[in-house]
C-alpha cells in the first residue's frame, strides 16, 4: 500500500503503542470514509480549542464545514494550522485486571493548515459534506443560492501528514490474571441508522429519500 | 438549574446559534455522562493536537487517562492547558436544500488546565474511567497493583469552564422550500452494542459479567 507523504512527521508519528499505527493512504482514507464527523483543533488565543465538525473527502483533500471556519478565518485568508482527528468506536474491550480494559478504534489524525476555498472549489467542498454520510443526497437537494454561498465557509485540509490507530482484538491480559474467576471478552459497539421520520411539514406524496434509504447498507 | 461557574467565559460562549446553547451544570454533567470518549486538544510545539481520550466524571470533575498525559506531561507537574469535548450524534438531518441539512447532537466543551493526579485520587479517576460505559465493573476487575499505577497517568481537569450545544429538531426549510418535491427528515442514529464475545481464553465455566450485561439498558 502506498504511503501518504513519506514517513510520518514528528507530529503524525504514533508514540505510543506504535504497533497499533498505519500510515498508508487506503487505510487513512478508509477509516476518514466510514467517521460521521471529526473534531479540529485550533488555537485561540495561544489556548487549543476543540470542536466537533462536518467533514467529507475528495482524493486527498479533505472539506471542512462548520463555525471554526467562521470564527476563526476571518482575516486568516493564509489559512490555519489545524488538527483534524476523526474516531470510530468499534468495541469495549473487558480484560480481568482493570489495567487492561481497552477499546476497540479506528481513528485517523491529519495536521496541516486548512484554507478557505471559493467559487467551483467551495462546491465541490459542500457536495463532499452532504454526500459524506449519505451519498447520492446532494443530487436530490436543492442547489445552495448564491447568497447561501456567501453565507457558507468552506476550508480546504490536504491529507499530506496524517496517520491512523487502530485497536481490533480481544482483551490482552497477563498470564497470570488467566485463570482468575473474571469474565473478559468484548463487545461490539455499531452506530444504528433507525426509521427515517418524514418532516412534520412534508407531503405525505412525497417518497423517502434514495440516497436516505441506503443507509448504513 | 445551576450554573457552573457564573456566565460562560470567552472561550466556553457558544459563538454560531447560542440558541443551541446551554452552560447548566445538569446538563453538561449529562452530556458528559452519555459520551463514551472525549477529544482532548492540546498544544505540541504551538501547534494543535487532538487525540481520542477515555474518561470519567466524578462530581464536578473529570478525569483523563491516555497516552496525552504520559507524552506530554513530562516536566509539567504544574499541568497543562487543555480542551475536552465530547460529542453525542444523535440524528442526520435532511432538509430540502443542501444549505440546511444539518445533525442532531449533543456536545459538551470543558477548558482549563488538567494536572496529574498521584495516590487515591488516581484510584479514584481510574475507576471513574472503568466504570464511565459500564457501572460496576472495577468492582469486578482485578485492582490495579502498585507497578500498574506507576505505568498510568491520569489527569484530573475541573468542569469549571464549560459549555454544552444541542440540536435536536427536524430540519428547517426556508418556507418557499417546503413545497419542493424533495423527501425531507431525520433519521436517529443511536450506538448499538453487539452481543458479548468472551475471551478467546475464557474458561467457559465463568458467566457474563453483570456490569457488561447491564450496558444499553
Amino acid at each position: 500500500m502506498e504511503t501518504i507523504a513519506g514517513p510520518p512527521s514528528a507530529f503524525t508519528r504514533v508514540r505510543r503503542l506504535p504497533e497499533r499505527a498505519a500510515y498508508d493512504e487506503e487505510t487513512v482514507h478508509a477509516i476518514l470514509d466510514a467517521a460521521m464527523i471529526g473534531h479540529v483543533g485550533v488555537l485561540r488565543e495561544n489556548r487549543p480549542v476543540v470542536i466537533p465538525m462536518l467533514f467529507g473527502r475528495v482524493g486527498r483533500d479533505l472539506f471542512l464545514h462548520g463555525s471554526v471556519a467562521s470564527q476563526l478565518l476571518r482575516g486568516l485568508a493564509g489559512g490555519i494550522d489545524v488538527c483534524f482527528t476523526a474516531t470510530l468506536i468499534d468495541g469495549l474491550v473487558y480484560a480481568r485486571s482493570a489495567f487492561h480494559h481497552s477499546m476497540n478504534y479506528r481513528s485517523v489524525v491529519v495536521v496541516g493548515v486548512a484554507t478557505p476555498v471559493d467559487g467551483d472549489d467551495k462546491v465541490v467542498g459542500l457536495r463532499a459534506v452532504v454526500d459524506h454520510i449519505t451519498p447520492g443526497r446532494w443530487d436530490e437537494a436543492r442547489r445552495p443560492s448564491d447568497a447561501e454561498m456567501r453565507q457558507t465557509a468552506v476550508l480546504r485540509l490536504p491529507i499530506d501528514e496524517a496517520s491512523a490507530k487502530i485497536r481490533a482484538t480481544g482483551p490482552v491480559d497477563d498470564a497470570e490474571d488467566v485463570d482468575l474467576p473474571i469474565w473478559a471478552g468484548q463487545v461490539p459497539v455499531v452506530p444504528h441508522f433507525g426509521t427515517p421520520v418524514p418532516a412534520a411539514d412534508l407531503n405525505g406524496a412525497i417518497a423517502l429519500s434514495p440516497a436516505v434509504g441506503r443507509l448504513g447498507r
